[in-house]
């Protein structure tokens, strides 16, 4: 399974991904799960992809390559995110159908994937897109300036009860952190390190990239923090008292 | 949707269920989850169901009428709660058999269900399992001292993170309650009132049941209190600081 997350805020974008893929419980691996597309002064724009690993890699690359060919339209000359998330939403659609129409009868395999686009493309605001397996997409906004793709259920109340569109990019990372962590608590199939970032509107940067391993004294801390935090915070709970209707 | 959530602790067993069901988004209505069977000084069943509304209600019900034919093994006599999961282990099986050998090819009706069992027969200390679709069951452990059947995930988290074997069952029915809160929060198809109960152990009693509504003023209160803990506990994280490892 895979867990990622990624917030489109007032001050920019933030993006975190687990790392663990699987088949089953004993093909357990680690695989990058958070890429970025990056021209200086023009574009940044990062995927994080969750599914069929061979779908997500197969439509990385050849998203990659294609970014090569300046004839076609690519991830490198669109001049609007929602262009670049149609381009991927078209790539998804061509991959799937390749390989699910390769399929025997019979055989059941799930093929699709879910893709966040997110970053900014000069001449707009950042933005962030939740591209389907069947490539239409649907836009993150002020209202809803989060999404997530995979295991998402068990880190969502803690985004729900603490995210809004204002909250600074520090502040929502260390949000992102705290719903990883109780995806990770909840659920084996997420697992360390994480892949996270930072992009602050207009830098058209990518240098807020970092690796989190179990080792990693920040999110130790936190980790630590917020349980402890969680737990006095629950012992501090009023007497139940259910009768007094 | 549904959530239920049944902890079974050394002081006894903790019963917490919503109430909403819904077929698709416009059909939604409040149906009691949590049902009850007590003998005085002698036993104390409650279950607890999650699934096709159908299927439920019928396998309640014969669960109900048999259990006034004393001349077979019914709920009201078995000895053990081990026989009393058995028997509605065989009542799934006969009623989603029943069901789903009717339905017209093409048809994909779900008839499946989970139910909860908990409570205490005299001879034996209180006991807690879950029934699945097939009619096989587990049972809760003192490592593993809860169950969750329906919209789960969202509430897991929080049940993780504070519930240990020895939480006293007040503190229990707290925790039932926030996990709750937090699927609520997430999911639409979760609905007020709540049905809980706690059931006190070697009390074969069943007096402590409560309906939560809305307006319950200890609902709201810890709902309050929880939301603001979590926001104060998420602002004292201490700063970001991913770079120093």
């Amino acid at each position: 399974m895979t867990y990622c997350v990624a917030m489109r805020l007032s001050g920019g974008v933030v993006f975190a991904s687990d790392s663990r893929t699987n088949a089953g419980v004993d093909h357990i691996s680690t695989f990058r799960k958070l890429h970025v597309l990056h021209q200086d002064s023009e574009r940044t724009l990062v995927l994080q992809s969750a599914g069929n690993l061979a779908t997500t890699q197969s439509i990385i690359n050849l998203l990659r390559l294609r970014a090569k060919d300046d004839e076609r339209a690519n991830l490198l000359n669109t001049t609007s995110m929602f262009d670049a998330a149609s381009l991927i939403g078209e790539t998804v659609r061509e991959v799937i159908h390749r390989d699910s129409s390769a399929q025997q009868s019979g055989s059941s395999t799930d093929f699709s994937c879910n893709i966040l686009l997110g970053g900014q493309i000069i001449g707009e605001p950042p933005r962030l897109f939740h591209i389907y397996p069947e490539g239409n997409f649907i836009e993150a906004t002020e209202d809803t300036p989060y999404f997530q793709i995979g295991e998402s259920k068990y880190g969502k109340p803690i985004i729900d009860r603490v995210l809004t569109y204002d909250t600074p990019l520090e502040q929502a990372m260390c949000c992102a952190l705290i719903s990883i962590d109780s995806t990770l608590r909840s659920n084996l199939s997420v697992g360390l390190p994480l892949d996270v970032m930072i992009y602050r509107r207009d830098s058209f940067a990518s240098d807020e990239q970092y690796r989190i391993t179990e080792k990693n004294p920040y999110f130790a801390t936190i980790r630590k923090a917020w349980s402890e935090g969680l737990l006095n915070t629950f012992l501090q709970m009023p007497p139940l008292n259910l009768a007094e209707e």
